[in-house]
């Protein structure tokens, strides 16, 4: 029974969320719709304190440091949605997520680097609220030349 | 008029459900939100009894192939929908899918691949359930090395 | 303050809507949910009066002739939209864009060609309506070798 609730897992976990993103000229960070949807845009693996590691998967950053920035895709959108929000405990469902990897076009393994964007919000969700639906899918390139993008599609309490 | 339920035109086409996949260890193949909806994960033409073809459409895998492989797609979701609602004509909408093709650079026909698993839903259901909205689109590589990806959004009666 | 109604807007512009394309054979262009919700299928910059730019970004296509497909396709959305509501301004939010976009290997601004479709939502219905959340994408290739591939989902008022 985890009945820890997201904040107190954060704290166990070491795990600080970092400063949410700005919306972009043209774009919501997060868009409300219905009565108990959010839509999250496409997030990337920025950080305030460091660059991410850019490029293709596996050529220019490897697996692991392609789950990394799944991680930190998903913790960003984590941020907006604390911000947005005001208590990540009123999500109910992670319903959806799509994960882009940018993949030379060998690499088979998009799955994989997309787990650490689930295995986070299962870490600090459980499997109920945090295992999503997903796609996970490979792409030529990203903005930003991100090694991976995540949108995401949430259910309120 | 089609008054035929789609298991009686399942018999009637030789169409048998696969065995459904099962859940990742990271996401759920079906994911209900809201009171009628469900996504469906990404799912790949996997087949039990065979390996399917692997690669990417034309070079390893010829369109052929892929719009055999997207049908494949189409019929994994198809049954792990039949093993969650215990009956398929719960739905009441293929509202939305997304195809992903995975392609050579040169290669412009994903919206022929996808095709496949369009005229399975239009085939067992009829255009007005089965004809959803529809992205079809290249990527440049998929996990496992699938040629086709195959993600829905279904409503319920 | 944004007085004016969309069609004000658009005569104000100078934009005409293009004859709403017809849906394909295995796919609706427009495809309603719930109460109040439409999911649009992925559509291309097709002009009726000229051949759109075709092919790859930026070697084949100029980021600025692909930011002008963006806003093509959006602009095909519309007209669709109009046609299948009658009057745009029951929409009460454009809740989600992804803009898929052919890229180059080395092509990072995909985020830019897909501000062509989201500044003319902006431009015509407001921020307030328009400004979606957004996910913009490379892919390897496209359908009919279009530059950009554009799928929205609407709320309705």
């Amino acid at each position: 029974m985890n009945t820890k609730n997201v904040y107190e897992k954060m704290a166990e976990l070491h795990i600080q969320l970092p400063r949410p993103i700005d919306d972009g000229a043209c774009l919501s960070t997060i868009r409300p719709f219905g009565e108990k949807f959010l839509y999250i845009s496409g997030i990337g693996p920025m950080k305030e304190e460091q660059a991410p590691a850019l490029g293709k998967i596996p050529s220019q950053v490897s697996i692991e440091e392609g789950i990394e920035a799944a991680r930190c895709c998903a913790l960003n959108a984590l941020a907006s949605l604390h911000a947005y929000l005001g208590d990540l405990e009123k999500i109910k469902s992670f319903v959806k997520l799509i994960v882009f990897v940018s993949s030379e076009r060998d690499f088979t393994s998009q799955h994989l680097v997309a787990d650490g964007a689930s295995r986070l919000l299962m870490d600090l969700f459980g499997d109920e609220i945090g295992k999503s639906a997903r796609s996970a899918v490979g792409t030529s390139s990203l903005p930003l030349n991100y090694p991976v993008e995540v949108e995401m599609f949430v259910e309120l309490k």
